[in-house]
């Protein structure tokens, strides 16, 4: 069932371990097969050393087990959430790799300090508030997730031009058209947080770049006049 | 004899080269063998490129060779005597790994600042006071021993939920039920220290996270209702 | 068309990626033929990993495409008109490396605090100032080769002595007499930056090493005098 | 000619590379032999993955090439004086290793913070004073061995209980017994120099451990009464 689609979160998985964004099994990764509406994701605390794709767990958008021999993630409520609330959005992604984790703890913002940044996210990575006391009891996940649209919606931003958020005290997710997106995103994503970290450390008084750079490197990656890259 | 057992602790040993915990020999794993209350461990000073598993040392619990071509680690002293105080530890890790070796240095516990921490501790990674004059001139292993099981007792922490402390000027011992978890407990705290020490870095004033969240992350992987991996 | 020089080119592309250099496809390399007045630069957009030499792409110093059945990298009228302006340069590199990336978003030069800078760097590593938004609306990548040769001639600088530039919120451009002295300078490049980074965190009111030194090194290394290395 | 000795150089070389003390050719070791009174040492900017055993060059202790096809390296005045000064070191190494560096251009001591350092090196590792004008212009490599030997006079340290130095605004030198404990000594600097760096960062006003812990540390590794590792 869905053996392409599983494959294909399985290689997500293991490129998280190979662009060393997770450590232990601190990680997951989810694709949506648009067609059923269904959702393969990685099976819960299971080493990616002796993961195989046929492991990869099947659940549809409310979270009901439909194929695999294993429960999934413990963050599947997280990512269904977003499934369903942030259009076009087909792989998700989360890890606790260490410079996102750091701002999430911190509580701050990543902005663009620079066209790294500007290439692939654009604007402000936002941190979310802390859960209350009542959402992290209970359905914590699914809290987990709405913390995040309620986030964008705040915040007014579109979820596939800011593809990642940092959840406070936690850790980032990030997104994209399909998995494989969903992964760059959080290599960029960490990329950024630590160089946004060094340049606040040295100079804690610079500024976000300019809207015009922000907008070139944006708009030579994205959209309709994109010409970075072969077509 | 314990052929089992050393196999288990020679492969421990390894997995903390592996995970880039170890320098030259600045580490040593051990393994208790319940039946017999006997300890298999590290020889001292051997390197790790040519250490086999049948170099292991086995003492009994009063530090006496029991078998092995080898003299145990000079640590040896520290090992049995967490074995005798902390009920139900049967792995024990030393090694001088940067970020906790930083904590100790600087005599600073680790607080929870996120639910990576969560995840793996239950509440901050104690530091331990430094030894006196006299502590350090006669026994000064078991004294290393006692000071750690002395600060557990002061703070009326439980070794099981908070497997890991900081030897003052020293570096981190981990344990747990076995060797294999008191190595993901090192490579844990390794995590948690870097990431709490940058959070602090840039953000000197962060609180740790509220009790509500370390609850749910902690419970989550711990405990008759954990809900994380796989049953 | 130029395979000696595509292999070259190709080859240099690989190294950035070795060298740690290179995050997904964040970098460029590209190789001048003397002889022809042509260019050969990585096609834009293409992984490291799929990349043959035979994809390399041929323009000339107005940026038509010769030959190639890629487009050249978005970075490539950059690449141009530092040909044109640095007489003797036959190689550059254009990378996102991490520490000259933050010192180009904190908009900060490398001053030279050793005798590593010294060895290859003949003084400060100028970083340019801020595109004006006319600058970025129309021909950015031409505009910001402009700034790099302005921000050379502003301070009288010899290119050939400074091989390196730090281009505002952007990231680092290296060059040399080839392409494999480019890479290398690039290499230098981030090993310097990191090391002024830190020495500047730790001891803000650091000075730059003195001329003489500074003369010592560069002249063991570099001229008619050198005596490191094999003549 | 010294084929043995040549051996022994030529990997310590090399496992200066494993160790991530060396970018580019920016390192090199030699050996003493007692008998004949020659030292072996690195060609001059020669690459480590081309360099050969046999490509080790053979000079007598005034600097004359004695055996080698090629020229040793630039830094063999300073070994040679070295040798000539410290009794009983068989071998030197010479790194621009990042942290050891980071402190030798920030002309700052690495004070014993913990044991790790108390294991290797007995006291603070000294930086030398910044060379004269006159001793920078005439025989530079030279004067930088006598800065190190002043350095240990005026500080009354015994270079085989400290076997290593910073040189101002310059890096790293490490000695002993033999090129492996040279080797070894620049491993254990680059270790503690990073985490003295990070406990200097995270606490100013941290206090170097008290010499009843450097003393116990350093004896249960040196002299008569050492126990760690086997005999």
């Amino acid at each position: 069932m869905l053996k392409e689609l599983k494959e294909k979160v399985f290689l997500g998985n293991l490129e998280l371990v190979k662009q060393n964004l997770v450590t232990l099994t601190w990680g997951n990764a989810s694709g949506l097969d648009e067609k059923s509406g269904l959702v393969v994701i990685k099976p819960s605390g299971v080493s990616y050393s002796d993961m195989q794709a046929d492991d990869m767990v099947v659940v549809d958008l409310e979270g009901n087990l439909i194929d695999g021999k294993y429960k999934p993630s413990s963050d599947t409520a997280t990512h269904l959430h977003l499934y369903k609330k942030f259009p076009n959005v087909k792989g998700i992604v989360h890890t606790h790799s260490k410079w996102a984790t750091i701002f999430s703890q911190a509580g701050i913002s990543v902005q663009p300090y620079g066209t790294t940044h500007a290439d692939h996210f654009f604007g402000e990575i936002p941190c979310t508030r802390v859960l209350t006391d009542e959402e992290i009891a209970d359905n914590y996940e699914l809290n987990t997730g709405k913390v995040i649209v309620e986030t964008f919606e705040n915040l007014n931003l579109d979820p596939l031009s800011i593809p990642a958020v940092l959840v406070n005290n936690h850790g980032p997710f990030t997104w994209g058209e399909n998995i494989i997106k969903a992964v760059h995103n959080s290599v960029a994503l960490e990329a950024v947080a630590e160089m946004a970290y060094m340049v606040l450390s040295i100079n804690p008084s610079v500024h976000p770049i300019k809207q015009t750079i922000l907008d070139k490197h944006y708009y030579r990656k994205h959209g309709a006049n994109a010409y970075y890259g072969q077509r």
